[in-house]
């Protein structure tokens, strides 16, 4: 019986690899949520069995919400309990134990990026390619039982601020460089050795990541298949010694003309047709532009609208179609459980989840 | 007379804003220095008649120079003794002191930006346009006084890593990125409260420089006159948290194709052409590549052939003119005193200097 | 007439030194307060009459409250509006222009050091002398204007996990070792060149600061005069790279014996005795105590009861009364301006506020 | 045969350990030393067979030396060439490994912690008790094999500190506060997110380590057996986020009453001895002092004397028993490698190394 979902009872929902970097946010973040409530938390065999608070090495700079300090840490198997199970596994063991879970009739909301390319998988930023949730109907693995993914962390900010200027003006040419947190590579991720003072010039595979889903997510769907987008990204990732918030600049060639004037306001306008769902993760303004001062900055932005509006500042005219631009976004929520938490209520909202 | 240098008498110096961060490094680089000896330190009116121990809050690594520490400091005026006088002064107040030690007869070598786009003086860099010399013919402050500058922190290692490019393919179009240590912003600089956790995209009038300093460096003399580079510059000046070396993101559109081997192979054959000249402070090898692994990085190769090298890495080929690779070098010894001294180490061995 | 302080009608509040970084804090926290309504921004002359956020460098991780974004900044004269006047100046001016305020009938709740110290000014903490207060009232400055003061960001949080070691043991000695962040030293404050990768173990007056304010704020008074408590503290101070929240080793000689048991349960039994008087700013429970783990840590804790709270752990007996222990507290909340508005709500509380 | 060590062959000696952050150090050092000859390096037998380039994850700041980089690594067993062996083993592994190197005739010169507490091992520290080299004449691993050890890095600058007040004033009671640097816990060691913009105020077994060491090194030999000193430590070890350093604000109660002169006097005058050995790693003068100024700080000192030399300021008299001061050493130099370097310097001189 699919319920309304403003019933007093909160759709149950669990947390795969809740001890790790972004399990603890989507514990952070889900323990207040209106919607949702947290019934199963799973992680390795060697944390089954130990209260969470126990088995977590906690990182959050608020304390573990005490309803679930307590619960019981469970093994990652298709019968935890839940509706929705969000995912922050590892990218060494997601994939499996997600199609395990979506034949196991769980709705996956997964950050992992083993499924984010199937064809049949969304890969759902909801202020860029809300309809792109309906590749799901293409998935066999059981009755409800399915996978949606959100985007890399330096991905997630990046389509936000591309969209409104596809849409406006057109997109020939991206160039990206990003400067990434640290929190980005999971925990224990980054050594202090390597980054104290330093810069690293490579991330494993993001490059790739960044030239390529951001294609996917701002392609149409026809037939059934999402026809990528058509313009070519270059990125060049790089690891900075910050502890949250991707820093991006972007280069873009447009295909239409644009005044200064004009590229600022497409960013200013656009607001991600969410306001109407109402949905509680969905920031006001996904977009905040700054057109003077020495900004987005990391300390000071990241935190805009709770983790989820991405910053965008250091708007230069090179051309009449070539444009230069900072973008900030939140790498652990916009770029990660928090986005996931947004699409899992996009999805309460488009009546896919029964409960 | 201009004596044979290898006579046993040094040719005396002295360094205007001998306490501010650069100068300080001066007094570094030259306490050791085979040909020059520090005759003279000059300061703001402030520290003048103290002792340079007492007038500098030092800040290198290495103790102050038991020759210099109790040296007297002296106000910047044209009679301040030495030969040569390296500037490191402020730009708010360098122009017009430098051109009267100039009036004074004395051989300025200044890191200052005041006069680098004078087109009667130099901006050289030794292995890149070292007949850009042949300006200063064309001053007329006095007998023997000169201005001889230096780039940018964020230009010096940029141009030796363009110029091999530029020598065998040709440069069209230019982007850089870059992300400079706090010690480029001088003392005190930038507050730690700004960029602890943080990164500044912004750095009054750098993106300016950088696009505008190659140009002349990279040009051409004709009739006496400096003819620009033609190729178009984009730069985006980024302040991060770390200490030293400027790390730069460069995309090259060059003007013929280029395999990657074989810009690869521009880079290792560039010498620089300094090695026959001897000169103490040129890096034996002005390009370190890095055909592998994630470098280059600013706490492992910023000191490289005693910070004088630039690091290049993650070279990448995007179409077959289309390249874009990582760059490093060591901002206040390659990006300030160190090629200063470099620039007067030539000159003397170019016969201008007579002591 | 003193009115009912729950009447609609919030009590107007001026702020001075309102562009500073303790000033931007109150901004802050006071925008959303329920009792305090910010009518006037007291600034330096050359920030008078521009918009605040013209005037200021913001540096909070959330936006400039929108209510108080676009409002005049004034000079710091004592006809400054509000009844009660927030000063967070720099000491080098806060001593005469806070008398100038307080001889114009203003209630002055002060930052600052100046005052401090002097015999008829409380140097309140409530938690610990809410009966300070009444010294008050051998301040002679006007009708209603006087000023209150609190403690130095190091020591604010001392106070606290001091004052139940004092009421149940008795205190002999303290050694106290500060790891203090940089945003204690205000804006610009500490140079970024001297603490990037650095630990600076000198911090100017403040080993001072912290030997003698808590004497003063753990005394009796007596004859309306402060009786200094008679322990004696030994402080050393160092500056550390990290933005908020100042860390403090303590050691702790108890006049009587004591268990490790009976020393964790007067911390947790520390209720400050502010419950009932529902003061907004109070933390529910001022100390968070840790028998395990590796904490506090100021990244995970400084910010425990809205910045408002102090953690301890590390706690060891070395013998049975020789204790020490880890602190920390949140150096501009706890430390400053938070600690500020806690002052000025206990008197209204206290029926001192007329308006 | 016991040849003259001035003799032109070097001695050749190997590495344990060779690609982990102490074992880079020992590479680093020894690849320009004038006694030794690196001719073996040992490291995991996943690293045997590769060349050292290839195995090593390099971490200094200077390149791998060229003589050293195509070395074949060799797994750690007893037969590993070399009269000597530095290791820099992990002390998880290292307990088995040095017994079998000594039993096969090889001088174990380690700096794992696992033997230094054994009571026929000497805890070395050339400068403050060469005396206890003898120790090893208790050892009956084989002919020639022994062990000696060099203390934990926060121990090695605290013990030199020590030495000159406890010989002319004798000590009672020391409290210790350590600030230590990242790299003190090795590769990878601490995670970035742990400690970025953070301090942890705990490091497993260090307090225990800082406590006990000192007590052995400063005791005498009676009877062949170290009988310890009588002085009580106390400690508490904070990480904090630097990369290379250990500050430690140090607190003493003498036995004998001293002048604030006499105390800095005696750190002054204190040679350590080995001045006529002309050891090539001793410091020419093992303690710098600082009677002005914010010092001794990390970035500014740990390098003094090629990071052999210890720092010490910010000296205060409480009483005229009673000084707390401040000390700086490099950790993975005067606190690890280079400590050990300097023992077997000194074995040699005493004759006891044979090649």
């Amino acid at each position: 019986m699919n319920r309304d979902f403003f019933y007093r009872d909160k759709i149950p929902v669990g947390i795969l690899g809740a001890t790790g970097s972004v399990g603890q946010r989507f514990v952070q973040l889900l323990s207040t949520h209106p919607w949702f409530e947290v019934v199963a938390l799973g992680a390795s065999e060697k944390s089954a069995g130990k209260q969470y608070c126990a088995a977590v090495n906690w990182l959050m700079p608020t304390p573990i919400p005490t309803s679930i300090a307590r619960m019981e840490v469970q093994a990652c198997t298709p019968d935890i309990p839940g509706i929705i199970l969000f995912s922050g596994l590892d990218a060494s063991i997601a994939g499996d134990i997600e199609i395990a879970c979506a034949e196991a009739n769980k709705i996956v909301i997964s950050n992992a990026r083993n499924h984010r390319m199937d064809s049949d998988v969304p890969l759902l930023v909801p202020e860029v390619n809300p309809t792109h949730i309906k590749l799901v109907k293409q998935q066999k693995y059981s009755q409800q039982g399915m996978i949606v993914t959100n985007p890399n962390c330096a991905v997630a900010g990046l389509v936000i601020g591309l969209k409104p200027l596809m849409d406006q003006f057109g997109i020939e040419l991206v160039d990206v460089v990003t400067m990434q947190s640290v929190s980005g590579a999971g925990y224990p991720g980054v050594a202090s050795l390597d980054i104290i003072d330093n810069i690293i010039p490579f991330i494993s595979s993001e490059n790739e990541k960044v030239e390529q889903e951001p294609l996917k997510i701002l392609g149409e769907i026809s037939n059934g298949q999402v026809e990528p987008a058509k313009m070519r990204i270059r990125a060049h990732c790089n690891r900075v010694p910050i502890s949250d918030g991707h820093m991006e600049w972007i280069s873009v060639r447009l295909i239409e003309k644009a005044t200064k004037l004009e590229v600022e306001r497409a960013w200013l306008e656009f607001s991600g047709n969410l306001q109407e769902l109402a949905l509680p993760m969905a920031p006001q303004q996904p977009i905040h532009f700054f057109s003077e001062g020495p900004y987005p900055q990391p300390k000071l932005h990241r935190d805009l609208e709770r983790g989820m509006a991405v910053s965008i500042g250091q708007l230069r005219a090179h051309a009449d179609r070539d444009y230069t631009f900072t973008l900030l976004s939140h790498n652990t929520i916009r770029g990660a459980a928090g986005s996931a938490i947004l699409n899992a209520e996009m999805m309460v909202k488009s009546g896919l989840v029964f409960w």
